[in-house]
């Protein structure tokens, strides 16, 4: 197979979005956008050796997973995706199978939400390195920022953080190919293929939210970018932080660390104000099978967050890459959307 | 200055678009489009050693024609920039200077067409890379592909082709240090800073044309992608293309390799109805001192360039960036846009 094939083969012959009027083929591509809507967009991308290595990634987990950071990325707004744009650095004598894999992982992620791949440019270069820009609708009433956090609000998170890094620990150890048992099955499946919230930051918008970070880099580092949006205290109750299956094997404390600066869950955490949490609750309760966590709340005061339990300031330790001295890991934190 | 301070140095603290509702800082971007128009999104990346080297490129060059490239694909639809993305992959140990005079060069030209900043990421990695993403507006009711070649049309170029691939070559034999003369300064300009031809993009629309394409990757491989996309044979009268400056100082067989296989012109060639030829022609005399070239014509039969001087198919030999042997640029060449 050579490169043009390659590009045959990953080309897609039909459309999901009847308003997408051209795709890839041209200089670039076209659509409608749809009446009354918002335009969103992010851009987020994974390089081997920083972000993933072989050893705890498939290729399809890669493609898989560059796809879930931005679609967490636009659930986080409360919005929904429609098209992406797909960049690959591929080094020389890279298995043409590899690349493959790397889109039918993409594609099988894409084709649930009926996403669209409308461009994007492959140059050969030093490292594989996978940039992926999503393109979505969001409400023109309501959106879900960083900076929609009020005082009195609840502060809840969904689903269950910690599992990603700990899944990164354990195949680490490990390497892919193991047997796992059913527990660190879970956290792994979480860790390589984890499921944006889009379902989620729609019932966050439904019930009335106006605030919420999607959980790349750690629940710390998230907290902190919500209160210094939002010009706000958030106190967060540790007690409250639920955990499940292999986490309730580990000391809390050290459950409390992964969930703290592991990064890479993409659950949402987020903001509501009080009288509104309880639809929130019955919300998530009716229409989905993730759970919704009330762990603190928002106060006036500083930016900073702050511990329920032990009245301390908590630590910005964000999850900073495989590699610990990572400098560009802080820039990343910081100009990443 | 830390990596703090340089986002910050570079994040735009105003914007061009009041329909811009959110740009960085939150998990993406969001912006209400125009009204009856359509969305245009191109993406295109450069790769230090693969696409430029600090030989020939200052980094606000590299920046500057990152961000070129991607406007003439938008140009080359008859549409227009309004928003970009830029990630970054930036090896360990880069000084911050030179990713500041990359941003520099970069927001020289996004100010000239009033664009907005509106995400992306940085990453490091092992070498320094630039992907851009623009989006930008286009006619519901007119773009210009490379499937709208007819036979009868005129077929015609913009500007003066070849001189990027001469200024290449000017560059690596002597630096960018080099003290030239005025006709070497000009075709090295045109290589480091090539100018995107959305105003004449806007003029082919004007004068009817639906056909275009951007000379990235040399005007033979543009021309068969029109060729191909079309289902028509192109026409090409060599004697006609013309040449200025140093261009005339070669041979006409050299200016015309540098023509067909130099690339990275970013002028448009396009075709358009003989009777709105004329038309064209006027408004080009009146609306830019950009001149436009008619190089021949198209005709019936299989997807093919001939050469009206000698008869034969010309060669597909586009441009693959300065490593000869890099079967990617290939695979670039089929995907981009």
């Amino acid at each position: 197979m050579d490169e043009f094939q390659l590009i045959r083969a990953i080309t897609p012959k039909t459309h999901y979005h009847e308003k997408l009027i051209l795709g890839i083929g041209d200089d670039a591509a076209v659509f409608r956008p749809d009446d009354g809507k918002n335009i969103v967009v992010c851009q987020d991308q994974m390089v081997e050796g920083t972000h993933f290595t072989k050893t705890t990634m498939g290729m399809s987990d890669v493609g898989y997973k560059a796809l879930a950071a931005n679609i967490s990325d636009i659930a986080a707004m409360g919005a929904w995706p429609a098209y992406y744009l797909v960049t690959l650095t591929i080094p020389k004598h890279t298995n043409k199978d590899e690349i493959r894999d790397l889109y039918k992982g993409m594609q099988e992620l894409a084709s649930f939400y009926s996403m669209d791949l409308i461009g994007g440019d492959t140059t050969s270069g030093p490292a594989l390195i996978i940039n992926v820009t999503v393109l979505g609708y969001a409400d023109p009433k309501q959106i879900l920022t960083r900076s929609g956090a009020q005082p009195g609000d609840v502060l809840f998170v969904t689903g269950f953080v910690g599992e990603s890094g700990a899944g990164l620990d354990t195949l680490l150890k490990n390497g892919r190919h193991m047997r796992f048992l059913d527990m660190e099955a879970e956290i792994v499946r979480t860790h390589q293929r984890p499921v944006p919230r889009c379902v989620e930051g729609r019932l966050l918008r439904e019930a009335g939210s106006t605030c919420a970070n999607d959980i790349s880099d750690g629940l710390a580092s998230e907290l902190w970018e919500i209160a210094e949006a939002s010009s706000s205290t958030l106190v967060i109750e540790e007690d409250a932080i639920q955990f499940r299956g292999y986490m309730l094997t580990l000391e809390r404390k050290q459950a409390l660390q992964y969930a703290f600066s592991g990064g890479e869950d993409f659950e949402l955490v987020g903001t509501i104000a009080a009288d509104k949490w309880p639809l929130l609750e019955e919300l998530f309760k009716a229409k989905t099978s993730v759970p919704v966590t009330r762990i603190g709340y928002v106060e006036s005061g500083p930016s900073r967050v702050l511990s329920r339990q032990t009245g301390r300031v908590l630590e910005k330790s964000g999850y900073n890459h495989l590699s610990k001295g990572d400098n560009h890991g802080d820039v990343r934190d910081s100009y990443d959307n």
